[in-house]
């Protein structure tokens, strides 16, 4: 539905906002990563003539703010935490203005030590980042460690050391996983104003507008009534906008100003002050029968949160659990920590947490199979969760598809045939559920039968708004043409959480179908009066109202819409979903755990590699990729879904990574930070499975965040079978193949 | 709620619309009151720099529109019927390229011969305004005559005849009303874009988003759902904006130029081609007994629609029934006509045909009173329809308030003593019903327990948003303060027919309260498993929901409202209403008779006027206005409306009229159109009955038309108590005035 507009360039996006007498905003950025701030003089700024406001951290409402545990303020106030960390913000007459008057700002810092290594931040004596926070507990799920350990977690089930002792084999290896970008085509943008009432109007670019009202509510104590949070057309989120970077200062600018206030970031600024996926080092250690099943795991995952916590309670609990992988084991312990380091604050990206532990678990899984002489698929085959299994957190699976998954990309590389010299495939799986809490939908019928979806879900660029009105239009009977939608407006449109944790479709999808079947059962009732028939016996379809198995008893929804208007009122359907996890069984957990989700969705891939043994170089030639959809409302959009998570996992496995040197972004544009290109792309074979046993409308599951799981792990494990070297730390460039090829060849002979 | 936006004019006009890339537009208007269009030539308009679209009668879709009776096209195609009738439009870069464009388009006409008068253009031989609509029938209870009579009303009760057989005395009378126009401050103005799948947006100064969405779908065929209106503030419509003069001219010259459009019209522009008050003859005679009983009716009404039919088969059916009078009168005989003749198209203006009828009737019933010697008030009283009566159409009357506001006058009037020299109280009184179809509403419960309430209703500067928010709050248990609103946008918000016939508290709040109440069920529901409490002993008052007796036992609506949006989804409460006539008698109409409606709402006034015997100038010294408001939900707006209507009713009393030469308007322009200003608005006692019997929340009636009804004939009846002298013809001028003073007194004795 959003095609055309996007084609033509007529979509506004964050960028393109435009209000009369709107000013531009900017922001005074750390030069530090770690430092006091002893004062902050701006009275040069504030002179500047077209400068309409300067504002710093004593401009706020005391008291910090955060997705979870509430660790830090939209500007620094006394310490600034990592290079590039806000500090003070202008918002001017022009782009030019704004920026001499940041230059006019004086900050008087003292350094202090940094520490950028999360396993040198655990240590004692590191420098404390967050020494007020010590003992803190945001929530009872929310554990805070000593020192600048922000969460811990653990998982305990059977007993590890007794499966250790009877397991035949064990194997212990450490992977490490670094910091990439969401590099979304759009950097953040928004624009607020503020009425004479005091009331916050903001259009933003972001994943969740519902999210960011909250965000501006906190950060200002203002009840929600009084902010009103649009959407724009988002161009891309990934994670990375559920909230916003710069709305909240926006609106504190058009309240000092009394102004409407632009403030959009360039891709650098974006790049230095987002929420990245968060590095990890993962230790897993599995204890494991000759004939390939898996007896004991213990695993140590620790994430690198940066300056802030942000999303990492969640994202820490989730890669906690993953690292185990998606296998039965009788005994498991897994100890989780998110660590504050000088760096960019972390936060989600495409399925934080699982993405990290995958690649590690899945490396480990290869290792064993080739160390005790199995294949990787049958080992994985062997120990993959079923429908009915237990969760590492006590849960119950409902139908689950591994094993499916795994033997479609089976089945598929067999009929691939062999792989040439220098090549081979490799294979690994993911797993992602469905996070967040609820959404709400509304259809109302037009006059003339049309009808009007309301959604407060965003469409991020996935088309969700395309995929809902489908669901909307099969349950009303209606075409997609006939249909047309609202979403994402605060005001406007009902509730949703948000467009992340591969939702939408899903949760809302739910919603959207309950809406609209509440809408159709109004039309049944009524044309029940009309064609004297039980509404059970009535069906909506081709824009009729008809008696089942007798189409010619019909009446069209044209017609019962008319009457409504005219005899009762206009037909509203409203439907609301808010999916629940099993119950978890809390003897086995400790700290933020994340449980096993509604929805759980699985995937496996496989990589066809070719390594150049002089280079080093790596090339993709093909990923089979078998995803679970459960079923696919719109095919070629969830294919979409399924390329996109390659290129991410393509990306991620092979060249993108935020490199700093203390503590400052050395390739913070994008001809430095290498992204695959439609260029790298191989052929992606997108094998969707649907079984229609997902939770969401029509047996749908999750597909945003999935795919892009396994990739990383696949082409590592593929890049062994082909030239027999293993890379544990991510992303696998040619220098670290070259370095690894040299080694596995011993020292030239002299 | 809107009080801030409007005192500091940030408040967006239709005048304020302003887009990206956006061209200004204007018409090409008829030279002449009565023409066949030969030719347009726009080849030189079309080819000046800068133009990007003329658009004639040939792009329109072939058929005709219209609010009732097809009769019309956007622009004239074959036939102009009035002058200043819209030919063609353009679009160009700026107004004055617009202007010269216009000045280029060469119109060829063959000028027709015009009518001008209604009764003249009944007679046998008058031109034929729509000769290829003879015979017409649009619908059951539309009857075209013959000629230029447009709709024919009929109603029939008992024996007239017989009736002034047996009466003591039978008067007859004829009067006459003039042509006004609605003068809200805000002339028409809208801007219209389409978007490359030819999707239309408007935004437009409107009574109703929803009728302009259907006047565009049907004058260009398209879905309701292709179709986005939204409604900017309104600086007033009276009627007049029930749907736009300009909206679909605009969407035609976007369509062509494939750029947003903004049609604005000037004040003189929006004079001479909007829909001004029908002027109407209405001949009433009517045999009484010497008590004062009325015995038989019979009555004439005419309304000069001018070019086309639009709101005419209304209006003429309302004053067919309203010049009966709101009086007992078992024999009754009424015929209505609406006549075409060559001037504006008249159209709807605050109560349209009871404004007419009443001036005729309510001066006719004082001339009895007079005649027979008995006290005007004592004769209203005598016969005022009370509970439990039929109305002219064979209708039972609910609980109504006719005595109640006749006696409120008479005590007030008792209370302010005698008249001096000169001066003199007039009585009069109105009736008037709510209009319309249905209305719908939506509540949703923010996370914090705030809420949005979403409504269609356009605030039309009357304070609906305010008064709807009001009942929202009042039924959620909240404050005003506590609410947000969303109005008048076709997509984002639920039906709503129009802010028309006084209906939007009364059927509007109608939906709003049950929204409300829907949405209260919904958390008392939550409550009551929380606080293990049947939900019917739960009530919600001051942000909580507690046990009835017991205010101990309560939890926060905000702790329901976030507990909802995480375990089940969001609370949405949706409401609609249609309230519909009591069935009328069949038997006693023909025609479109407008029956007695819901919400029959009644009101009297009284007027002391001062006449000057030598200028013949009148000055009103004090109106006193008792109207039943069944119950002020906002009394200071409810006074607002009283006031307002006073106002309106003094311009049309005595100083207001659209004066032609030849079909030319003489005076459009707000210096030599005399409205009533701050200067002329005499104190207004506004006294209001509040007995909660009303058919909206809490026992409403409307307020919006009902007050400007007995204004006129007060006056008029004023003037007789105070000078003796009887006007029949409205406006009351001075001069009116001193002819009948100086007729009075006969000729100067020589």
């Amino acid at each position: 539905m959003d095609g055309v507009e996007k084609a033509t360039g007529r979509a506004v996006y964050g960028q393109d906002l435009r209000r009369p007498g709107m000013l531009i905003g900017k922001v005074l950025r750390s030069r530090y990563p770690h430092a006091r701030i002893l004062s902050v003089d701006a009275s040069r700024a504030r002179a500047l003539p077209g400068v309409k406001a300067v504002v710093t951290g004593a401009d706020l409402v005391p008291g910090n703010t955060g997705q979870m545990i509430k660790d830090e303020t939209i500007l620094a106030t006394d310490r600034a935490r990592f290079l590039g960390e806000a500090i003070a913000a202008v918002a001017a007459v022009d782009q030019d203005t704004a920026q001499e008057a940041l230059d006019l700002i004086r900050v008087e810092y003292e350094e202090l030590p940094s520490v950028f290594d999360p396993e040198e931040a655990m240590k004692e004596g590191a420098p404390i980042l967050h020494p007020d926070l010590a003992g803190y507990r945001a929530a009872p799920v929310l554990v805070r460690g000593p020192g600048n350990i922000c969460t811990y977690t653990t998982i305990r089930k059977g007993n590890v050391d007794e499966g250790f002792q009877r397991s035949d084999f064990v194997f212990e290896d450490t992977f490490r996983t670094q910091m990439v970008v969401h590099a979304y085509l759009e950097p953040h943008a928004t624009l607020a104003e503020v009425d004479e009432t005091g009331r916050v109007l903001v259009w933003v670019t972001t994943q969740g507008v519902f999210s960011v009202r909250a965000q501006v509510a906190e950060v200002f104590h203002l009840p929600l009534n009084r902010i009103r949070v649009i959407g724009t057309r988002c161009g891309g989120g990934f994670g990375g906008k559920s909230r916003s970077l710069v709305a909240p200062i926006a609106v504190l600018l058009a309240m000092k100003s009394r102004r409407p206030v632009k403030l959009a970031l360039g891709m650098s600024e974006d790049f230095i002050s987002g929420h990245p996926r968060h590095p990890s080092v993962v230790r897993i250690k599995t204890g494991v029968m000759k004939d390939g099943t898996l007896v004991a795991r213990e695993a140590v995952f620790i994430m690198d949160t940066g300056a802030y916590s942000d999303f990492a309670p969640v994202a820490t609990s989730q890669g906690t659990t993953y690292c185990l992988g998606p296998y039965r084991i009788p005994n498991v312990k897994s100890d989780g920590y998110s660590v504050y380091t000088n760096k960019t604050s972390c936060g989600a990206l495409r399925a934080p947490g699982s993405v990290q532990a995958a690649f590690a678990v899945e490396s480990h899984m290869d290792i064993i199979a080739h160390r005790i002489g199995l294949d990787p698929m049958d080992l994985r085959l062997k120990n993959a969760f079923v429908e009915g299994d237990l969760s590492h957190t006590g849960q119950v699976f409902g139908p689950i598809n591994l094993r499916a998954t795994l033997e479609a990309i089976r089945d598929h590389i067999s009929r691939q045939g062999e792989s040439g010299p220098g090549r081979a495939w490799g294979v690994a799986c993911g797993q992602w559920g469905i996070g967040g809490t609820s959404s709400a939908a509304q259809v109302k019928i037009n006059e003339d039968g049309t009808a009007v979806l309301l959604t407060g879900a965003v469409d991020i660029g996935t088309g969700s708004d395309t995929a809902l009105s489908q669901i909307a239009a099969e349950e009303l009977g209606l075409r997609l043409e006939d249909m047309s939608i609202v979403s994402g407006d605060t005001d406007g449109t009902p509730y949703d959480m948000a467009a992340v944790g591969n939702r939408i479709t899903y949760v809302m999808g739910t919603a959207v179908r309950l809406a609209a079947a509440d809408a159709r059962q109004q039309l049944l009732e009524m044309a029940g009066h009309m064609l004297e028939a039980n509404p059970r016996d009535l069906e909506a379809s081709d824009r009729q109202v008809r008696v089942k198995g007798s189409p010619e008893r019909a009446v069209p929804i044209a017609q019962l819409a008319g009457m409504s208007h005219m005899k009762g009122g206009q037909i509203l359907g409203r439907g609301s979903s808010a999916p629940q996890s099993p119950p978890c069984d809390a003897s086995l957990v400790k700290g933020h755990v994340a449980p096993t989700r509604p929805g759980d969705t699985f995937c496996a891939q496989a990589a066809q590699v070719e390594v150049d043994p002089d280079t080093g170089g790596i090339k993709i030639l093909r990923i089979a990729a078998a995803s679970d959809a459960g079923r696919a409302i719109n095919p070629r959009m969830v294919e979409g879904q399924v390329e996109g998570g390659v290129g991410f996992g393509l990306g991620f496995a092979l060249s993108e990574e935020v490199m700093f040197e203390n503590g400052k972004t050395l390739n913070p544009v994008l001809t430095d930070y290498r992204l695959s290109t439609s260029v790298d792309m191989p052929v992606v074979d997108a094998i969707i499975l649907e079984e229609g046993k997902g939770g969401g409308p029509y047996g749908v599951l999750g597909m945003g965040e999935t795919p892009n799981i396994p990739t990383g792990p696949a082409v590592a494990n593929a890049i062994y079978n082909a030239a027999g070297i293993r890379i544990q730390e991510l992303p696998i460039t040619p220098e670290k193949v070259r370095r690894a090829l040299r080694e596995k060849k011993g020292p030239p002979v002299a």
